[in-house]
């Protein structure tokens, strides 16, 4: 099946155009079918050994998203004491999360015995599986961003925070706590580079030919 | 930005349409400003505290892809081992890489002292920065089948055989070894699927609400 220029062109819109949002989200519900359709396309990720290890709860009870957001302040509190002067200052001045203002959360999971002890795949790389459940999170991303719903994906919150609020076994892996909900406007730019936070790497420090770059070579 | 519904059909499209090529890899070449477009979509993946943590190797030197293919088939000979009866027939006799058919190869790291020790959003799941590194793949497929190319992750071969023959120091992680080309065909489900190894799930069965399913709720 061909993808005409014209698809491609939207492909790469949305990729761009993607963004991690925090501060933006509105109330609005998001509809059922809407729902089902980023997570059909979570669903269609890649996945070692075809073993699609993956989970994904659906949150929308407040008392859970307030557990969360709760995990959030604590693991929050902790992470500013290892930052310092400016730096720390800077830090608690971002807004990182959007858990209680969006209107559902979707947790991904990875259930790493799923298939059984030997997995086609991941023989000689073990992780494989996680990294599976990882390429669901951005097919679900960029699917939420084509349906011009914002996304932010929380991981300011101890694992076993998401844990117990979503009863997961303890031989399911968490990967990720992410937020959905449509927003006042999309940014152009990632807030972490609006904010000052880190700039963006200029692509062709991040490309290299035949080798990793001799020292002398690297401009970083 | 809107995404408007025939652009996001455009992305559901390359979603479902993307595949784990291994077979169909022509040997035409691939022009450099499509691997351009394609890594700066990758480039362009979500990272944890902006740290963007991944290097991308491109390459097309056939004695470096003739020593990935050495390590893979001495992986994929120690895999067989751990199958047994007729699973270990079947797997014998699958096609799991186009290292040497494939015109580029791309190698995708993670760096993870990149920025720091302390790192923005991976104070309470370390293994972000890998999972940043990992969206980047998944952007990097998506638009290589946008840009109607297959793309293969070859995941039996040990790291230190892409590191030895990439020259990958120590401390940077290696996520994904990818092969990259046009193909004959794309084939509308995945290798495995249509080989019986595993069926696909439905989406039911990985979708829960609210909690983790009690056992019996679990169909599977």
């Amino acid at each position: 099946m061909q993808i005409t220029q014209q698809e491609r062109d939207a492909v790469y819109k949305t990729i761009f155009a993607r963004r991690d949002v925090r501060r933006e989200f509105i109330s609005d519900a998001i509809p059922d079918e809407v729902i089902e359709r980023i997570l059909l396309a979570a669903h269609h990720a890649p996945s070692v050994g075809f073993m699609q290890p993956w989970d994904f709860i659906v949150v929308k009870n407040p008392a859970t998203k307030t557990k969360i957001k709760q995990g959030f302040l604590q693991a929050h509190e902790e992470a500013a004491e290892l930052f310092t002067g400016e730096r720390k200052r800077q830090y608690q001045g971002l807004k990182l999360e959007g858990i209680e203002e969006s209107p559902v959360g979707i947790c991904v999971t990875c259930d790493r015995k799923r298939t059984g002890p030997v997995v086609l795949g991941r023989t000689a790389k073990p992780e494989m599986d996680l990294f599976s459940s990882v390429c669901a999170v951005q097919n679900l991303w960029l699917a939420a961003r084509a349906e011009n719903l914002g996304m932010g994906w929380v991981s300011i919150v101890h694992d076993d925070v998401i844990r117990d609020a979503l009863n997961i076994p303890q031989d399911i892996d968490i990967i990720a706590y992410l937020c959905l909900g449509y927003v006042k406007a999309f940014h152009t730019t990632p807030d972490l580079q609006r904010a000052g936070w880190l700039p963006r790497k200029s692509l062709e420090s991040s490309v290299h030919f035949e080798s990793w770059p001799e020292v002398d070579d690297q401009v970083k």
